[in-house]
């Protein structure tokens, strides 16, 4: 279940009130637990969860593109949903290293100064390739409401698309936010095999640091996004080699400098 | 600085180019280290972050509303910004189960059933109330946008307002996270010994759940989003007595029943 039916009373300007039946977005808190570890609780929408995980395992770096994605089993929770995995040894070993992290965080092991490098680890350079145009570009950005199934039912639900090189969509998937969408994506990738083959990733979101080291440790050429970016953002995806297009409408978008 | 001027390239669906000056908003870390302990590092807009942090020390219930707050003393860094502040003992006591939960998490103390239940904490039941009318909220929603001052330079950044019962703003906080934007505001009424009076909070959000978490520990009596809410959102609201007032436009608002 990942819309919820709910009645609500619509209060108009001019006085008018009426109920209405609204299909809201489900967020609900996923505890992942890693090798018997509770590693972090997600606040997502419970679709997808297995590629929200193949997604969220590259992105916090404890798998690489070329490791094997794994099992995932979901066990409904008071509350929530328990995600459990398990992570070969040689791979478990990152797992330990953030672990003790946290734990020596919490004896003062780590000062803001070392807090603030860890959360800037350097990202590795993109290899991959966009051979996209601008008018792929537009025709993606038209193309991608037809496929945000969820967000046409509830609204302020975010989508993350696979596009080819020539602006077709190939793959998308929604959540409530904007990471989760993406890791959804990326993972989602990962369990299909599928490669960006010179095409890109569309966001409906603004462009935040995250999901440029998101696309970059996933070896995505180009990251195309509807709003705004912030200005790190734009630093970390100069430092990745990574594309950027960002305030992407039907009229006109913006290009980052390399 | 909030604003950084950033050359781009703007390329038009004509197939027209230009490159134009765009002013991107700053997203730095913060790390926070309370009582010599590295507690968290908040991706934020670096303006009005003492009112961030005695804001997120009352939505992390380090801090109750009857707490003095305390002086925080930034430092930058290299990247980032280290944030310090002193708890006085019996707060700290608090800070100390937070950080022994963060080490028990790591030894396997805890399960992923009881970080669900952790995340989802009762709520405490809201005691004010707000004498704010339909036309109080419309009112408001007109008059917010000429308060986002960083938003007019920058766009895609939100804004937590506090609104008077007869709809005119009394402060606005604004940041790229909706929750820095809100924890903002209530840390700044919190310093400068502002409350509620009757009136509610304006974000320019969707409404998360932490949102309606964050309005409950600060006894807010209404939230209004502009965006939608989630299905957790409102459940969350009830269980804590809160009104929300979601998907609140120039023409209506729907609003949701306790």
């Amino acid at each position: 279940m990942t819309a919820v039916p709910t009645p609500l009373l619509r209060i108009a300007q001019d006085g008018a009130s009426e109920t209405v039946a609204r299909e809201l977005a489900e967020e609900v808190p996923i505890a992942l637990e890693f090798n018997g570890i509770g590693y972090a609780v997600l606040m997502a929408t419970p679709a997808d969860l297995e590629d929200l995980i193949a997604g969220f395992l590259l992105a916090e770096r404890l798998q690489q593109r070329s490791d094997s994605t794994v099992a995932v089993a979901l066990h409904p929770a008071e509350g929530g949903i328990v995600a459990r995995a398990t992570l070969p040894a040689e791979q478990a070993r990152g797992l330990l290293d953030r672990v003790r992290h946290r734990a020596s965080d919490s004896s003062c092991g780590l000062c803001g100064i070392e807090n603030i490098a860890q959360a800037m680890r350097p990202l590795p350079r993109v290899s991959a390739e966009s051979v996209a145009n601008e008018a792929a570009i537009f025709h993606s950005l038209g193309a991608l409401g037809a496929h945000q199934h969820l967000n046409a039912r509830t609204g302020a639900v975010h989508a993350a698309a696979l596009v080819a090189a020539d602006g077709s969509i190939r793959l998308v998937r929604e959540d409530v936010g904007r990471h989760n969408a993406f890791d959804k994506l990326i993972g989602a990738m990962r369990r299909a095999g599928l490669d960006w083959d010179g095409g890109f990733a569309l966001l409906t979101s603004r462009c935040s640091y995250e999901l440029v080291e998101k696309a970059a440790l996933a070896d995505c050429p180009m990251l195309v996004t509807i709003s705004a970016p912030t200005a790190l953002a734009i630093d970390r995806a100069r430092e990745a080699g990574l594309q950027l297009r960002v305030l992407a409408r039907p009229d006109a978008f913006l290009a980052v400098q390399p």
